[in-house]
């Protein structure tokens, strides 16, 4: 058993599980945070800001600076600093390393870290979210995005994804869900519903992705929303039909219902949807 | 139990499960083969030539002409034209669809079409081979390739993998094997060497599709042989590791056997790789 994580969140360390983060999106994140929210203190790990080929760091490294946040009972909760490509290579490692501090606060963040918040929900340790991280800061309206970020941690819900019902829910990348489905960080979603995102990939690659996703999780979920679905790559010729209708499509071919439209992506709008059912909404 | 399809293939069928080939392209390999198996008879289906979008022809279109190629006993094997995307959309219908015809003959592709190759294998149906197909042509050095599978179907073993052993064998494009395990196409790979090729893709994403297929296939399979992994596109920084230190990495972890390299790929050199045990070299 885990404890319940706790609201407001005062003092909270950033890692970066997967790329790097620049030290000027960290100092216009704290900026951002001490004007709107003097009550959190942010913590960036230098690891952040650690370069090794792809990565922010060996893994060796990143998992390490994982589980000092983690770990660590000073830090209220850990914000993932950005994704890119990565987490998959510590996720496994990162939850068996948790202590009981670590096992007892939120992780949020998205993209290629919604690895790392699988893993956590899949073993039952600390509040995984989906939500925007600090490299969000450098996107045309990322203050919004951070803000909101920095609203849920303070104990504001209003930047809670409209969507969120009485069925539990998690949120991914669309990607990242289809390189999860089947292996041993995948937590059983029955029952949830299912919110995908993606950004930069072709039509066809996202209808290629659907169908491993829906062929995963038939007959398991309880339906799929979509996100953005963001800066689609042109191709050599057009794919004939849209996101949404991909969307449904092979939630129709995969008996899986598809239940509209939800608020998160690669975007300012993105919003936060913790893993599981969100308690303000759970039925009486 | 289906017959054991019988070479050297005189009249063979081509179709596009994926996308549209061109028709100049069906003119260079029906002349190629003319000159060099004038044995052969090439008869390319009008639906190869056909496009919906993305796609060589609608989902309805495509299945059919894959069933009057693969059910028509007049037809010794059947040549998918082009890979691309989309064979997944068609594969299941394909395979239900076969008669004893169709369950008897060879069918060659690769890159996309290892989807249909994937489920005819665990049908149990037809010969699926791994090899290059006429698209090829239009590659610098294509003719080598177009004239190695024409080879393969006149009974010549020439053009075979050279790894291939006393164990049973498949070849995959990686995305496209990414894709299929777990899924309702997917064979039983127990005991196989698994050969995976790749194209077009970042350092990053082909490590991301290691962990997926790794993932899915410890415990299981004999072991991977890396093929060509071509046309890598640059990233904004290096990822670190190049296509076979990630091909060990992902092995290693995941205590899947790593066997070296194969002659397989995007490439002319693309080697015949017939799914399962290559009878000439089974043990006594």
């Amino acid at each position: 058993m885990t404890r319940a994580p706790r609201r407001p969140c005062r003092r909270i360390a950033v890692c970066a599980p997967a790329t790097p983060l620049r030290h000027d999106q960290a100092a216009a994140t704290m900026a951002l945070a001490a004007e709107h929210y003097p009550g959190i203190e942010l913590a960036f790990h230098s690891q952040c800001f650690e370069s090794a080929g792809h990565f922010a760091g060996p893994d060796a490294r990143r998992l390490a600076a994982f589980l000092e946040c983690a770990n660590d009972p000073a830090f209220d909760a850990v914000w993932f600093a950005k994704g890119g490509y990565g987490s998959n290579r510590i996720a496994a490692a990162a939850v068996a390393g948790l202590d009981e501090a670590g096992r007892a606060k939120p992780y949020m963040g998205y993209s290629d870290c919604g690895t790392l918040l699988a893993a956590l929900y899949r073993a039952g340790a600390g509040r995984p979210v989906h939500g925007p991280m600090p490299t969000d800061i450098s996107r045309p309206g990322g203050d919004e995005a951070v803000l909101r970020a920095l609203g849920w941690l303070a104990g504001d819900d209003g930047g809670l994804e409209p969507a969120l019902g009485t069925r539990p829910a998690v949120a991914f990348n669309l990607y990242t869900l289809a390189m999860l489905v089947g292996t041993s960080l995948m937590p059983d979603l029955a029952g949830h519903e299912v919110l995908v995102e993606e950004i930069g990939e072709y039509d066809y690659a996202v209808d290629r992705l659907f169908f491993h996703v829906t062929e995963h999780l038939k007959g398991v979920i309880a339906g799929i929303r979509l996100g953005d679905v963001g800066q689609v790559p042109a191709n050599d010729r057009p794919f004939g039909a849209g996101a949404e209708d991909i969307a449904r499509d092979w939630c129709a071919r995969s008996g899986i219902p598809y239940l509209g439209r939800a608020l998160i992506g690669h975007y300012p709008a993105n919003r936060i949807v913790p893993f599981g059912l969100e308690a303000p909404a759970a039925p009486a």
